[in-house]
């Protein structure tokens, strides 16, 4: 009765109405004998979305933690040199990931608010002339300092030395939302989930995997690190029948189809030039709030998906925070972290659009000022205004009735 | 994939979660021998929200408008003198009813903007002293001009000459929104739908009935206008067993349930207050727009539930909707009749809340630009930021989830 | 936790899941500049159910009652002389309307059990010379005897004698489900709802009205029935412009737009045959239970959206309802007016398949033998069984997922 | 249009109408403050239904064979000595799996229609005196023959020669559906999934952890194997907060919600039984089909969660269960591995309710009889008929409406 629940977190994002109405449904025969046509259909059409022509991508029922865990088990050894880079939460863990599944990391610290040292990279890879280094690691899109690296140049920084190790991206808040090119980059692995750019409930892992790794993949033969449940090995079996090696979640896979439609409908670059768009919106907003700044350092890093905000001095983040969700029905990300109490975020990916965030920017005023911050009150929504007005395409299409 | 299309029109309402959910269901037999019992609790519980407790509610598959009908088919007699005032496109449609069914209306015209004239109700109820009038009909919000009249002035009038008239409401946008007391106020027959305070899809004419308005009934004996489908007997002989005359919209039924639950649960003076705060935010806006103002005549006039607002000099409001609709995935509402091109509306009942209204208000003010208005962007938002942090209630409740 | 509560009411009938997706939306703007469109389209392809291709089909917030006295209150005049049959609880019904608003009652009283009277009809026209009788009515499916009757020996009949009168239909319970020719029969007024063949909840009266029909409206210049909900004219006039003269049920009209789309895909002689073959499953039951038979009188009368079947001497239906629904979640359709105890029905008309059936056959026989009825428990299913084997559609299509 | 699609597979199992109005809901934020309310209630009363009060129940989002991974992951070391046994599909792809995991099995090797051999397992815990042996196993419903196990026996046999062996139990398709009691037969790790007898879609992997269990877990203190994803520590750190370790599927976890509401309400001892009075009705259908039998050798080895069928020497199961699916909407369960062609499955868990059955079985009866077998049609539904009424409760209580 209170309306709706604002949900301005860097996911679950929003579902669209026609995913909703797709996943409102019975459940169904997962061996039935028309089940392979949909599954064929739908792991060929997510090719598309990662902008891969070889290769394949696995989905898994799991959160996306898990796909980056499939990655792993099935291209790498224990013991095996790998290249990282740490710069929030999200690139911390997976490190930590790396390091219990037996990997030895090499590690690039780099300051919160930056991402992937390019530098760094290219000096090591370059040192790295008897190819000790078997996989690069490379977070797209920090989730939790809203900072975007530059897998194009990553991979460059590879090829400048002609090296052979895997490029491993973590897209999870990233593919689906902003450029990513698979192919082009030449990624090897990729990895995402359900509930960020395909706008669908929290509950798959999804993972592209290139050819190269499939070969890496056969090479182990079976060996390397125990895996069952993440095994490329019984899901490329089952797969190629149309099935899954268990259960899948046939209730997501019905949403996935319905959004991936919608997306590729759309056209991926149509997709990412509304994200940045939006962001834009947010960024504004930000600009205008004293003693605001983003996380990210500079316009190089800002991610068109997640901007982690800086509150002012003397000013507790937990309590906008706390004070949007209790006050403003708003729920923003928390500062994860060493950000705790000194940022929030607001997540602009998924389904969205200029007025919803005009709502998310003013439950962030009212809860700053709240909270004690000297912002002048509408500034930042005058500022997102201005920006939305400024962008608006040309030619807008009538509304879609359920989308 | 684009987000929500923003509903801020005076009904259909925004419907809540719970309300949602529990329309999502398979078809059920309106002959079940439980179904009775079903009918019966829902029937009490409308009485609640109407505060009533003598009288009967009907509940009709039809609009509002179907609900004006049957007050007047079952109550009246062709020829019968009845008192009316017209001051906005609803209360004009309901005098075309009344004459269109045979009534003799005795109407006093009233400039858009204010509502009943009770000077000149008084002056003609103590001047119809051999009580030719029958019934006298007041419109409590008129829709088309956000303008609340006062009904228990209107029973004043009525009482301080003895007058016996029945006294119709239309009630459409006011009840279970703002306050509205059958009894207390000697209601005979008031008229709502589904669509708006009980936050439901449109399909249900809902009237409550007191008992004076049943014996006006009976002494009709079954002459009078003819009726059938909006006939009191019917429904009153099978409503008595708990069933229908005919088949019931059930769906709409359970989902009546549903927000009835809600209504009474939070209390009906809770519901008042929350509209009366909501609507503060908006009325502050405008007052922060230059050039624009209030259709209504002043805060007496200014409703709870829908404010509709002039658009300055040189501007047409038609561009403002239609802006608003195509780039902002936003619907006001139109300017009806007299007020086409020259006000919008926003609709600020039912189920909704600050943040979706600073959403709101941010639509209209970035359509209000792009159509040429001299407003100041994001003045309106702050302004009811201001507002809605003034009046956030001391001890904030943690927010239902499905809510 | 118990299932499906299993209906097998001759409406509401069960909504295929694509249109309950459908109906699982948010509310829209019903004066939104994109909605003509959708209205336009929707009033359009309802005209291809029907099978009319001049003429109108209004939709009106209400049940098909609503649809019946709009039919009346819009081409007819109290004193028009009418002719009627009378032979079920629906035929009765209808009568009492035609009488309650003003009209002169030929009427046949016929035994329940056969349908509208040929002879009967084709004697009183041929001898009415003089044109007095202004319209023609025929239930073409009388839901509480289960008895289709011949619309096209109706024209033939006024044909025959070159009688001018209108043909009024009440087509409820068959339009959409058995054959239905709104043109080819002539018939001028054509009443259905949207719980039944259209497949959706209980809450649209649906009315065909042919250029004749219209004619007679425009010739009544507004004088007439009184009528404001139901009136042709105001619906006329808002149609042209793709709206409607109040808020529309537009859930349903979503809902209606979806069911449309699979009936007309489907092709709607398809859908008459797949009725023709579902009702045989449920008469090859009837015939296999000792002391069972159909109220028609014989297969010429039997209906293929709904049984109405008189249990054995000594057993009371009321029993085999009650069982049916306490002990087996199923709901059977009652006996109505003196079939009261004597009978029960099956419904088997919208979405349902032959497997249902024998659900509901089982349901039935359960309680059949649990009231005290020698029937050999099976052999109805048996029978069923049977006649779903033998004519099983030899290419079978893979079934629709979502259907 | 045409129905339901009918899902007699054992799982995923038809989904209440409560728990999907519960899942037709927006995304929520896992972090909001209030979240950790929700979840630590939802973990406390998982173990109601698992029948523990010590210990723990994790949820995962994955299949049930995620849960059987972390089972092994978490408390056992490579190399471990378990004991197994072996009797269909599942239970040899837990073998499968427990040797890729690097366990050394100890394999009793058992016909397809018997399950955990008791005496084969008593005899070698007994033997193994210097408890070599670190857990034994059993699947306590063998899903692909319909076969159930004796867990208290298991227990028993542990208990008889002091073992301190932990009991791993596969009861993916018997918890929650069928007798199971996690503290009283001294179970340590039980894997469950949501898509059985939680009537839920798959996606989570639902496992029992015992007090010992933990210990086990405790002792490894992170070594042992390699884990992240499905790691017990990382779990238990974050549940105590009432949070995840990774995104959640929160869909599923509100859905999760309803369904234990409705377990718990009902009370296991309830749900065991009404599982066992369906389980009747379709094997009284098998005694009645000539040539066919259960797969279980005896009524000491069926489950009440499923039924596997042989099919009449000369018939081909696959005709039986494709005939189901493409004629009669119905979906059966294949006949897995060595099973296929010769058996088919009617999976009778989870929310269904006699009627249902009724219709499954004359699905099977008519795939049957199409299929060659040489049945008598309506014999099985006949005898189920006469099961169902036999064992109808005393006292009926009316039909919850949502349910």
């Amino acid at each position: 009765m209170n309306g709706y629940q604002h949900l301005f977190i860097p996911g679950p994002t929003n579902v669209p109405e026609p995913v909703r109405q797709a996943m409102n449904l019975p459940m169904e025969d997962m061996r039935a004998p028309d089940f392979p046509g949909f599954v064929t259909g739908l792991l060929t059409d997510l090719k598309k979305a990662y902008r891969m022509e070889t290769g394949r991508v696995f989905v898994f029922p799991s959160s996306g933690t898990g796909a980056w865990e499939s990655a792993i088990q099935n291209t790498l050894q224990p013991g095996d040199k790998v290249l990282m880079s740490r710069f929030g939460q999200f690139s911390l863990l997976w490190v930590d990931m790396a390091e219990r599944l037996g990997l030895d990391v090499e590690l690039c610290e780099v300051d919160w608010g930056k991402g992937v040292p390019l530098d760094d990279y290219a000096r090591i890879l370059a040192a790295d002339t008897d190819h000790k280094i078997k996989a690069v690691f490379a977070t797209q899109n920090e989730t939790a300092t809203g900072v975007t690296s530059d897998i194009a140049g990553v991979r460059a920084a590879l090829d400048a030395c002609d090296h052979p190790a895997m490029l491993f991206v973590d897209g999870v808040s990233s593919i689906a939302s902003i450029e990513f090119e698979m192919e082009k980059w030449g990624v090897d692995l990729a990895v995402s989930g359900s509930q960020k750019g395909f706008m669908l409930p929290a509950g798959l892992g999804i993972l592209g995997v290139s050819e190269k790794a499939l070969e890496a993949n056969k090479a182990l033969a079976g060996s390397g690190m125990a895996r069952c449940y993440f095994s490329f090995e019984d899901m490329i079996k089952l797969n190629d029948t149309g099935y899954f090696p268990y259960t899948p979640a046939t209730q997501l896979l019905r949403g996935l189809r319905c959004s991936l439609d919608m997306l590729l409908e759309t056209g991926m670059e149509s997709v990412w030039a509304r994200h940045h768009r939006l962001a834009g919106g947010v960024r504004a907003a930000v600009a205008a709030w004293d003693g605001c700044e983003l996380v990210a350092h500079g316009p190089e890093w800002a991610s068109d998906t997640v901007s982690a905000i800086y509150v002012p001095q003397g000013v507790d983040a937990r309590d906008v925070i706390s004070g949007a969700y209790y006050k403003y029905q708003t729920s923003l990300g928390t500062g994860l972290n060493k950000l705790m109490g000194k940022a929030f975020r607001i997540g602009h990916l998924g389904s969205l659009n200029p007025v919803m965030l005009c709502g998310a920017i003013s439950a962030a005023e009212m809860a700053l000022v709240d909270a004690g911050a000297q912002i002048v009150p509408g500034s930042g929504v005058a500022a997102a205004q201005a920006h939305f007005r400024d962008t608006t395409p040309a030619t807008v299409a009538a509304p879609a009735k359920a989308a």
